[in-house]
């Protein structure tokens, strides 16, 4: 669909605001649109009621990043919590991956990034500074650094070991090996070679 | 992911509301709102108030039901267009994808969907009546019926064309056979044995 005609200056308006969105391309803009159109215009106008008061109302929690409806986050008001126990994820998506999985009962820092020169992202842009700044207030035994196993997530995952070597708290990062039902045959090498060096000791 | 746990209720909000449109599931609407996030304000609030403009002020053409910005829509003002002739489709998406091949110059006549008693939509429910009306006033020499090739496309043709059977007009449907670049080997039965009946004699 080159050089589209709309009808509409107001629909092609919209279709340009949808195609913004990540992975939406024109034709799913506009179907995104008309749907709108089919809609009851309540729940049109909640739609974009809704876009406006994401993003006027929700705020950053004021320890880790995370968003929430208030100065704290719900993870971060819950005593019931390890305090102790700080997971670093990149991003808000990462917080609520990990939260699925019901395995992690410690806080979270959101740094908000990885660093990228690709993308001209470096440490700067990154919430790394609070994060040290809550490790050196005390009364952390563990970082661990949940970050994508790739270029970016470990060049992170370095500056910010570096950053807390000095302070005595154990730094992790999570495991990187062979997804759980994969079949080795379908492993790149990478991933396989690392699972190697990385075993674990078999115990029953 | 069963079960999702929002950090903000205006997050899950808006998850639910990106959610409702069309090939959109929680995912991908969590991403979009994200998306939202990352982005500046302003990128984000257009969004917003471009959907709530689009609804509220988007209106539908007096004659075609194609939607416009004013009280008749760009087709059915240009004097430049055949008016004799009337191309009938289920949706202004049908309109643009007719525009788009250049292929025709007569006006439309948007119906706003098909016959599909399995989704309750009767012909009651469509904008068959206002298409008689303007055959009825004369001036038209043909309607060309422009719909999806699929049972409820076929029963709504025909019952169209009973409708304007008594008037003294050709009505045509858009031809259906094997579609270009397509080889025979891969053309679904109905489809090739459509395109041998209706054969088109070979002229050079």
């Amino acid at each position: 669909m080159n050089e589209v005609k709309y009808p509409s200056e107001l629909l092609e308006n919209l279709v340009n605001e949808f195609h913004r969105l990540p992975g939406v391309g024109r034709k799913t803009a506009l179907r995104y649109a008309l749907h709108l159109l089919k809609e009851d215009e309540a729940d049109a106008m909640n739609l974009g009621n809704s876009i406006l008061r994401f993003r006027a109302e929700v705020s950053k929690c004021r320890v880790c990043n995370n968003i929430c409806d208030n100065d704290l986050c719900e993870i971060c008001i819950n005593t019931k919590r390890n305090h102790r126990l700080i997971c670093v994820v990149e991003s808000v998506a990462d917080v609520m991956a990990v939260e699925n999985t019901a395995q992690f009962n410690g806080v979270y820092h959101v740094l908000g990034g990885v660093i990228s020169p690709m993308n001209g992202i470096g440490p700067a842009d990154l919430d790394i500074p609070a994060l040290v700044q809550r490790v050196a207030e005390g009364g952390i035994d563990e970082v661990i650094l949940a970050l994508s196993p790739d270029m970016e997530g470990d060049t992170t995952c370095l500056y910010i070991y570096k950053k807390l070597a000095d302070y005595n708290i154990e730094i992790s990062t999570i495991a990187r090996g062979v997804a759980v039902g994969n079949s080795l045959e379908y492993a790149d090498e990478i991933t396989l070679g690392r699972s190697i060096v990385n075993r674990i000791k078999y115990s029953l």
